[in-house]
């Protein structure tokens, strides 16, 4: 287990090494996920009155197995105004950020030896979240450049042990939006192999980037278009608050199950010991749901780095989210090119972990005037290769 | 797996809604282990502090897979001065409370199939904490009415599968703490066994009681009398924060695998989502290492229950800390007990499921007022058997 860290985690330590030597400005860590711009205003506010006003054995007292209540009741009005589903506070399952609903989503809707099939590029961290539960990750191709859903392969791998279908629109890494179209061809398939097999197939929809949608992108709610969703979300990206893990799992309205799976999350919790995000934060979180951080730096961010790629020659979809980009790298080792970027002080992910050989990983949650001073190293990166 | 929901959180939710009909002041909640003590000053001074003058994005970042810097180094730095042992940052990894600190502790030193023993009386809770690694919970019996380890039956009962022993000192629900010379000799047990089996067995040392001993008690730390021993704290109790999930486990310097336990758990945190507590409360807990919120309340609430308890005749061993006292019933059945208790509006927690039968735990962290108040419903309970 130890041999397989995380190599976003590696290149990010090595980026930090680096920094010691030649100084935290001179490194392009475009490595890892980490949100660079502070969390909103309105977030410190709640903070600070919870502090100040709230009755201190009550605000950090134990919350229910199910999770605090206020904030429960609140993202079930917010998610119902947002997308026109009876969501209710029964739906609604606290969790410690994305990781933690994806944990129990997972465990919630399959048993082991159960299949779950995921899209190429995926979020490597899915392997164990699947492997954890027992069950196993079958992946679909990935089909370059668009990178959408591969439907057609996707139909045929799908079988009797198939339990749930995990899906991550806006997607990491290739910043890939998936289409109305693909999720409502996604939903018809799984609703006939549903019928087929005499039960549902699970659709668990993780998607922690589904506020930071670049301008004319329509980006749709999977669990609107297929009624066996379990909704996974994390304030990470949209609050700035990854560190303080927290986030959930909605249960769609009209799903299989949706009066028995909360209960069921939250006695999962036990066995694992992660009951409950913390308290403070769920409060502050719930006062805080129709606000996000300045999320528009990155769109500037993808806007010069996408230009100045393509200038380069980089194979390269223009991403429609997130804060990733994924472009094709300029050898076939895509681990031997970011070993070559790291000699212009470009840290890259290569994309094997997210199951695209070939392509790398951008994360340009950086600051912009750093992605500037960046693009002559990705020059130099090219004309490396140009000789 | 719903069917064995905790019969302490049934408990509790009952009492909320008795407390709906006939005023929360005129129920007397003894389930809940929920500390009725405010914060410290300093946690507030600490979080108020960080919210005003920590860079946000850093303060609110993705912590390293083992947990954040500053909070693992301060632990270590607490813990060396404390109990004269030289801990580092590497034997500490920050955890989600205590269940999150059992859960990661006990995964990491056993495989499936592996036995746990631990001692009756013991906190249900370690029930789905052992049964979430795929080990066997083993249970020696309690010998009442000291509470003390039944060491004999012990050392009969481990055996070649025996990976590590889980204790609980001071104890939840008995309020007992274990002696130096029964710590002694199980630490000599478990050296012995050791060797005859050619590996350690470990010892899960679980301590979010360490800071309420009341006066006079000498409370051994269980990792200074034994070297392959897992620490596993919270700070639920000692600074009134369960909602906020913090704690810990620290790998006692001279463990075997000392370089790699830590490790490990990181590794494993990302099959359960864990992935490490909040950062906030990680950085103001860091601060806040030898401070603890008002806890003499607690002894003052023990002494008057145990001087009623006695008076009434309930067979009843006096604690040494935590904020539990666990009486005998007075009738056989516990559980039948506990309802009749209901009936004066008094709730107690049957101690079945704490492998106790015929004792009632009473979890004394409500307001000494209160405490007073209920005295005479615990004479009406007590006449009622009288007759």
């Amino acid at each position: 287990m130890l041999a397989q860290k995380s190599v976003i985690r590696e290149t990010f330590m090595f980026g930090r090494q680096r920094a010691a030597q030649i100084g935290y400005e001179n490194v392009f860590d475009y490595s890892l996920g980490n949100p660079s711009v502070p969390r909103p205003p309105q977030v410190t506010a709640a903070m600070l009155r919870l502090l100040a006003e709230q009755e201190p054995v009550e605000l950090h007292g134990y919350c229910p197995s199910q999770g605090d209540p206020v904030f429960r009741a609140a993202v079930a009005k917010s998610l119902a105004a947002r997308f026109q589903l009876p969501y209710t506070i029964d739906h609604i399952f606290p969790t410690t950020g994305a990781a933690g609903a994806l944990s129990h989503a997972l465990r919630a809707v399959t048993k082991p030896g159960d299949e779950v099939l995921t899209f190429a590029p995926y979020f490597p961290e899915y392997g164990p979240y699947v492997a954890g539960t027992g069950a196993v990750l079958r992946v679909v191709p990935a089909e370059p450049e668009a990178f959408q859903p591969d439907l057609e392969t996707f139909a045929a791998m799908l079988n009797e042990n198939t339990a749930a279908v995990l899906i991550n629109t806006p997607n990491n890494p290739s910043g890939v939006v998936y289409s109305t179209p693909t999720l409502r061809r996604l939903a018809d398939i799984l609703r006939e192999k549903s019928a087929a097999y005499g039960r549902p197939i699970y659709l668990v929809s993780d998607e922690p980037y589904r506020e930071i949608v670049f301008d004319g992108v329509d980006a749709p709610y999977p669990a609107a278009l297929y009624e066996h969703t379990l909704t996974c979300y994390s304030f990470s990206k949209s609050l700035s608050l990854p560190g303080e893990r927290i986030g959930y799992v909605a249960v769609r309205p009209g799903c299989e199950g949706e009066d028995v799976l909360v209960d069921m999350m939250a006695q999962i919790s036990r066995f694992t010991g992660h009951n409950c995000p913390p308290s403070i934060i769920q409060r502050a979180c719930a006062e805080c749901l129709e606000v996000t951080s300045e999320l528009s730096v990155y769109q500037t961010n993808m806007k010069l780095l996408y230009a100045k790629l393509t200038e380069l020659g980089f194979t390269v979809q223009k991403p429609g989210g997130t804060f990733y980009i994924f472009p094709k790298a300029l050898e076939a080792d895509a681990k031997a090119f970011c070993l070559k970027a790291r000699e212009y002080d470009l840290l890259l992910v290569p994309g094997d972990s997210f199951g695209a050989p070939g392509y790398v990983r951008l994360a340009y949650c950086i600051d912009t005037e750093k992605v500037r001073r960046s693009l002559p190293a990705f020059e130099k990166l090219a004309a490396a290769y140009a000789r």
